[in-house]
């Protein structure tokens, strides 16, 4: 089977990918906020009847949360098991949105066209890059080059509550030769990147109470402590003047570069200037003895996501509030244990409370970093695929961002997993104006097509 | 004219004064809300028809906003003008209360009688207690002790925008020998009080931008500046380990205590561990070198109001926001120059911003405190007459509060201004359940016939 034929009907059939993706981009299947169950829903009936189409053996799985799909379609050569969440990000502030983030267009930009509309790069377009990959294949051949198992979840925006049990239920349906995770980018928005180590997650959401209701700033203020006073100095003293995490043992659990990685790494003469120029920011916020590719993908942190307290809306309300919140999260590396963060984050929260002030915590479940390993052989096949489809050649990167489920295909399924997307740097996930270029969801179909091509002659 | 006379008719006519409160306390005008402009009419026209029953020549007087009233009647003696305010505060959450806030109603509790409803305390009750001194004295002699003003306005609880208009374009009809005014209370709830000196208030409502779009905080965290940590970093700076603001020249315009008043305040024994204890707190806050009673009434402070960004909701974002914002405020002593302030803390924040963040300001005016002179011989008259009803001696006391109407009758008329109040710390003014003590409109009235007198002998 050839994979050229299968590369011009991806060219030609784009348009209608294009639409049956904005089909999906419709559909407003924001996990996090109850109120959006039934999109959830919606969106992973519409991913059934559409992996059906291609004749693809699926079906919607239910779950405590929002559903699964799962996909069979039988081949020779290895079974592959890919992955991809159909899940998206709230939408707030919507204000900041130039369109409906659920009525996708297609624009032109200075930097080409690209797909405006939230879950256009996370992940919807990257999971139907695969997809696509595989109907054009099909259609070409009329049978796929192996086999593969696609699932598909809802709730990657809200800590995948349901996917480990899941997967411990179904260990034997999901159990493959290699796992596939469309979720990712690539490097400098120009080389093609296989992740092989992610950082873990930990969040912190809690509430600081002192006095027991709100006072009024002027009949109490001075002597009364303020809980936003307390919030602020606790989270203040989280950094020190380098950049540095201060909670005592952070740093016990993290591994130095190997020499292979730090060259490698050195090779690809991150431009971090430019990375945050992007964004409007120029100076690096961390370590400050650390690079910067060091900084976002094999350094651990400590941000505040969310902050809140006392009266935020229009004018002046001289109130002394009872309360402060926030929402922390630490990205973890190496064998950092989040248990272990929690603790000592706590202990020094705690210990900083002024006597007679109380927490209250709403817990998150932490998640430790993953490495992959990259001994087998489809990774080296992978890597060859991709340096030939984008003309440079492919990376084996960090990532700093977390992607739980790739330690859970080793852990529980025994499956090494391997990470490829297509994403850019400026695609805005989570942002407000989220887009996916053209040419990633292009050239994204076609990487696959090559991808599968090379591991089934591997 | 004898005062004891007076002093008998209040306690034999208090059935009737109650009665004459609650048909005002049932007006329900609320001056924030416009729904309720009518009825705030309404209560104008309450009060004009009331002052005329006694023979004062008043009017309903319409500004841009709520009316003033305003009557006048003639006598011997010094010229006084007493200002009290006929709006109240809303009335939400409704459901705190345990009776219809405006269907008021004497109640026995283990602490004696009150009046329950809104605007008991703040102000209706206190502002009756002037007019039905005034009644009685009438009613005995025919006449009243002195050249009487009164003013009261229905725009207090909304930032009296039309007040100091009023004043300047009636300040010929308006301008007196001494100002009453009737919106505080006792010290502890059992020491009267006459306030000498008011804290200013300066307000900086801001918000702090970084990066110009929100992150997402596992691809950019440790190498992109979050706002947040910003800004809790600029926040926890203001204070030192003892408690006081860190700006530069902070302090350099907050006079020492006198001797006298050091003396007069440390005689009230202040009793700070029960005022924070009703509160739930059990520290103070302030400067560790100087007393409870000086942290709220004679050093300034800095509190933060408010606080906001990044995600708020519930569950976890793992975003790094493009902004952070806050509300402060800064309570003035002694000759602070709001603008000075202003201008410290901008310089302040402004130098602690990474390269490349900016910063917007949402402009309030500041107001300076005030400090009352006390050399009008009505002071000290109205300090004796105050101990004898009371049986106590009366205090020339602070408040942390701002009152600006108490400097507007320095500014616009050249007149100083006496607080005189009786409400009590429990009243739960702008609360539900709000009380006022049949002690405190009793006695009130009884304190403001001997206040009277005393200024008209001296």
């Amino acid at each position: 089977m050839s994979v050229d034929s299968v590369l011009a009907r991806i060219d030609s059939d784009l348009p209608d990918a294009i639409e049956r993706l904005k089909e999906l981009l419709r559909i407003p299947s924001i996990s996090t906020d109850p109120a959006f169950a039934d999109h959830c829903q919606t969106a992973a009936d519409w991913l059934v009847a559409d992996l059906q189409s291609i004749g693809i053996d699926a079906s919607k799985r239910q779950t405590p949360g929002h559903p699964m799909v799962v996909g069979h379609i039988d081949g020779d050569g290895p079974h592959v098991l890919f992955y991809g969440h159909y899940d998206v990000q709230p939408v707030d502030p919507l204000e900041l949105w130039d369109n409906n983030p659920f009525d996708p267009q297609v624009e032109d930009t200075p930097k080409g066209k690209v797909i405006r509309g939230r879950g256009t790069s996370d992940d919807k377009g990257q999971l139907m890059t695969f997809v696509e990959a595989c109907r054009a294949w099909k259609q070409e051949h009329g049978t796929l080059p192996c086999k593969i198992t696609f699932i598909f979840e809802g709730e990657e925006e809200s800590g995948s509550p349901s996917l480990v049990p899941f997967m411990q239920e179904n260990a034997a349906e999901l159990k493959s030769d290699v796992a596939l995770i469309c979720d990712t980018g690539l490097f400098e928005s120009k080389t093609p990147a296989i992740i092989t180590q992610l950082r873990g997650l930990l969040g912190e959401d809690f509430t600081i109470t002192g006095p027991d209701k709100d006072l009024h700033s002027g009949m109490f203020g001075g002597l009364a402590m303020n809980p936003i006073r307390v919030l602020t100095k606790i989270l203040a003293g989280l950094h020190d003047d380098n950049g540095a995490v201060t909670l005592p043992g952070f740093y016990d659990d993290v591994p130095e570069l190997s020499d292979d990685i730090r060259a490698q790494w050195q090779s690809l003469n991150f431009d971090h200037e430019t990375f945050l120029g992007d964004v409007g920011l120029k100076t690096p916020a961390g370590e400050v003895d650390r690079t910067p590719l060091e900084q976002v993908w094999s350094r651990p942190t400590c941000d505040v996501n969310g902050i809140w307290g006392g009266y935020t809306g229009d004018g002046f309300k001289t109130v002394l509030p009872s309360q402060a919140s926030a929402k922390l999260s630490f990205r973890l590396v190496g064998q950092q244990d989040p248990d272990k963060i929690r603790e000592a984050f706590r202990h020094y929260l705690e210990s900083n409370l002024p006597d007679g002030f109380t927490v209250d915590y709403r817990s998150e479940k932490g998640a430790p970093a993953s490495q992959m390993s990259t001994d087998h052989p489809a990774f080296e096949a992978a890597r060859v695929a991709l340096s030939d489809e984008w003309g440079t050649p492919a990376a084996f990167a960090g990532c700093g961002g977390s992607i739980p489920i790739a330690g859970y295909f080793k852990d529980i399924l025994g499956t090494d997993a391997m990470l490829i997307g297509f994403g850019k740097d400026d695609d805005q996930i989570h942002s407000p104006n989220e887009k996916y270029d053209v040419e990633s969801f292009h050239k994204g179909m076609r990487s696959w097509a090559r991808v599968l091509d090379a591991m089934t002659k591997g």
